[in-house]
């Protein structure tokens, strides 16, 4: 039997972690999936995240508690501050601040701590016309930094980062997914579900989600809120 | 009354940290002591840390929690591994995994919260001898890549993460620090103290401390376990 390579998945229940996780699995990563409880507002999120995770007994489930509610300043940690119903433009109220860097940090933590030299992202096009955290010089600028930061790094075990949908709209994020058989009804994309966990159909998150299904021509397993579905 | 610029400073309660501290303010920034509550073995360092701000009204103090003992892998988070009574070669057994990219994540979340453009932190020569997340390098490159992945940094806000002991030995250190009045009986420094508080003067933190404080010609106000002081 062939010893697999480990990988770090950054985890959140969304389409675009679980893409990303099933990928690094196809390519035949043994995945430790991370999740980040940051006590961000829908903590439907490490719910969705569990249960997606069910169909997967090879891959290894992560939960790390750090809560940036005590930092604030986003509507996705801040209770003083709305999810936005209709478009954002600029960098969006749910920016959550320098979020994947404290993320990749934890990540890269974990990375050294269990001697592995690949972290997944699931960051992509749409994320970065938005957040500066998902941008390619960002990354490329994380990776450059933690190989100098950490014990490992300057052994020279060196730490990537594989963003493998950075250059994937949605559509494509998704028809990828299908074919490595990604169960998209068990992820969970909104920013404020219900307490059964539905989607609202208007933040900036369901609507990327609507619309990715649209173009991939691929029908949504979403229930949302305001649907008859 | 001039409006002050305000700064955070990393704080654990050691000398440097303290010394960065006490220096940051004697140039004018008003600061926010920001102590990071990793589940360290030695949970005496927070209160040394609140013990010591009570003398600096002016100073705000913030307490912020992430247990890296999940995380593990050192001597400082993990009860498996002790902490060695002998003089360490290369990087010690106290290095925490990606520490200092977490906690200086972690500062510029807050310092994009509160409009911040200034972190300072105590990393001085003797850390880097053993630390990679201690060398002027990596500092630079997290400079680098954290004003490329923040909201402030990309709409040209620079953040800057000053380190203005880096150059300094432990004695200068504490030379600095005493033309400032810090007052060193309030901070500590060992990795490994008693349940008063005391330190136990062998770790490689606490001869750093001695050592410092003999080469600086200053009489060391430290309870050590083992002396009879």
């Amino acid at each position: 039997m062939v010893n697999k390579k480990k990988a770090i998945v950054l985890f959140s229940g969304g389409i675009d972690s679980a893409t990303t996780l099933i990928l690094a699995r196809s390519e035949g990563f043994e995945c430790i999936a991370l999740t980040l409880n940051y006590k961000q507002r829908h903590s439907y999120e490490i719910k969705a995240s569990e249960n997606f995770l069910k169909d997967y007994n090879d891959i290894e489930h992560i939960t790390f508690n750090i809560d940036l509610s005590h930092i604030g300043g986003s509507a996705l940690t801040d209770t003083d501050i709305s999810v936005p119903n209709v478009p954002s433009e600029g960098i969006p109220v749910t920016y959550v601040p320098a979020r994947n860097t404290i993320f990749l940090s934890i990540s890269s933590s974990f990375a050294e701590r269990y001697e592995i030299n690949d972290i997944f992202l699931g960051v992509n096009k749409i994320d970065y016309s938005g957040y500066p955290d998902c941008r390619p010089e960002y990354i490329e600028a994380f990776e450059k930094m933690i190989n100098l930061g950490t014990k490992r790094g300057v052994e020279g075990n060196k730490l990537n980062i594989h963003t493998p949908l950075i250059n994937m709209s949605k559509a494509e994020i998704i028809l990828k997914g299908t074919q490595l058989k990604v169960d998209y009804s068990k992820t969970l994309s909104c920013y404020s579900p219900n307490e059964e966990g539905h989607s609202c159909g208007v933040c900036d998150s369901c609507r990327f989600r609507k619309q990715g299904f649209l173009d991939a021509n691929i029908e949504d397993p979403t229930i949302y809120k305001k649907s008859k579905k």
